[in-house]
């Protein structure tokens, strides 16, 4: 759907602020917390008890990450969505969410209506309550973005993983398929790994983590200590529907979980467990990390793919 | 400073992303901490004991909030500043920061560098540190935008203050001057009021606080409960430099605190506490809130002015 109008009656412009601003709270509904603990102060307030430790902000922009044939619902899911994700990367679990909304003067009211309620059911579902924000017109034609701050903390207080920490040996895996994220709509179907990413954290033998949004090769060389690469094989991929091995590991937003497990840990215990608690998760070893120079000619040459390059 | 450049070789663009923020780390420095408390993972990680309970999201957008006649190191601190305001009204201090830039590949490498050294250098004046962000390609040529997310926390735990809880009688107070933010350059120029928020969030005859961004008459109107409006006189307005009571009314951007002072307090006490606490920051009792149609005829009619409309 096309987010500007030519009619002013149908703009955010013909409402004001103060109206928009009442419009918000409607469209939001039980997902945005009442007072003190939701939008219309100059800060947003956790309740004590859910102070909060991890951060993550990422945006959706008009002409990226959506477009005319994305609907305004879709809009929304991807932004909460993606994330979550980020989230779910370390380890954590969401416990608010606050966005910054810029955009011109002839944005639709329609779109911004179907954009918010979404939101709202989206954040119920995940349970995220979304706590404040703020809108700023935009002094370009045609610009239109949220940029949505999602605060969490670690799940049922156990650690959180980062991207370091693979040794050589470790092995690489990775969860649900890939690749062909555009031709599928899993770029804004996906389920981010809330639970997956938790249940990892907790686990010792797993050492990093990371969601894949620019693409495995791209995203693979993050978790890479100095002095390692990665021995996958081609054979290995788990392809997404009508996705190719190139597909697999340069499209961007997969938005499944990489990790890395310790080489002394029980491969096939681990394994059985994951299954146990995720039957409806694919999980997959794709190689694992060896020091550089060591990997075996069967294996994929990563530097000969590209991740998606943002600027 | 211009902030876009059509030297491709000067630009965003000619970098690339990871070196870009590469760069982006050098520009910062210290004032982005190190693993795994900053940049560079999916979520950025608040060291136990730093759990943030306020959250506030503000932006600056080119041709809005800066233009060409200011600096990259304005901006910045414009932009840290405004947020370190809303965080000062209610009576927070700041934990950390972080940044989502939303940026055309034209922009210029020389603004870019300027923007993050001066934000750097105000974090760190303000001791908040900058703990992750994002950076997204504008696909509309003319846009740049930051918009930053600050997390604080109650001062030495004591409580929030909100905009509501004025009563009738209870006095309005406002910190500094008002008026000619634009012509003294106040707008960018201003300190946010942090200490004496994080102090008056500690008075228990203090009721209500709110900063002033959108003007006086406009902000004003958050404080007043139902049943209440606000009685004040011209020529108690504590006028800035070049400013005239219509100014400092309407204009925004004074980034100076209201708040209201319970009837029964003693205002003299209170005053001479404020002086002996504050004694470079003036301080003015402004006027009362009194039941609604029971104005006196010398005080304003606050609904003849206007304050700034964001859309």
């Amino acid at each position: 759907m096309h987010p500007f109008t030519d009619k002013r009656s149908e703009s955010v412009s013909a409402l004001g602020e103060v109206r928009l601003l009442d419009k918000i709270r409607d469209w939001l509904g039980s997902a945005a917390p009442a007072e003190p603990y939701g939008m219309g102060d100059d800060c947003a307030i956790l309740p004590r008890g859910k102070a909060a430790r991890l951060i993550t902000i990422d945006p959706v922009v008009y002409g990226g990450h959506f477009n005319d044939t994305m609907s305004p619902r879709a809009t929304a899911q991807k932004l909460l969505k993606r994330n979550l994700s980020d989230l779910a990367a370390m380890g954590g679990l969401p416990t608010a969410a606050v966005l910054a909304l810029t955009l011109e003067p002839r944005t639709s009211l329609r779109w911004l209506a179907g954009f918010y309620r979404a939101l709202a059911d989206c954040a119920r579902h995940y349970a995220v309550p979304i706590v404040g924000g703020d809108i700023t017109a935009s002094t370009v034609p045609g610009h239109l973005s949220a940029s949505l701050t999602l605060l969490g903390n670690p799940a049922h207080g156990s650690r959180t993983l980062t991207r370091r920490g693979a040794q050589a040996g470790d092995s690489i895996y990775v969860t649900g398929q890939l690749g062909n994220t555009l031709g599928t709509g899993h770029h804004y179907r996906f389920t981010p790994r809330l639970a997956e990413g938790a249940w990892l954290a907790c686990q010792r033998a797993v050492r990093s983590m990371i969601d894949i949004s620019d693409g495995l090769a791209k995203d693979l060389k993050s978790l890479q200590s100095p002095g390692l690469e990665a021995e996958i094989l081609a054979e290995k991929l788990p392809l997404r529907r009508g996705a190719n091995p190139r597909s697999a590991i340069c499209d961007g937003e997969d938005y499944e979980l990489i990790f890395t497990l310790a080489a002394k840990a029980r491969r096939s215990d681990f394994e059985r467990r994951w299954r146990a608690a995720f039957p409806k998760t694919s999980l997959t070893r794709l190689g694992q990390f060896v020091l550089a120079g060591t990997r075996s000619e069967a294996a994929l040459n990563l530097a000969n793919y590209h991740g998606y390059e943002h600027l």
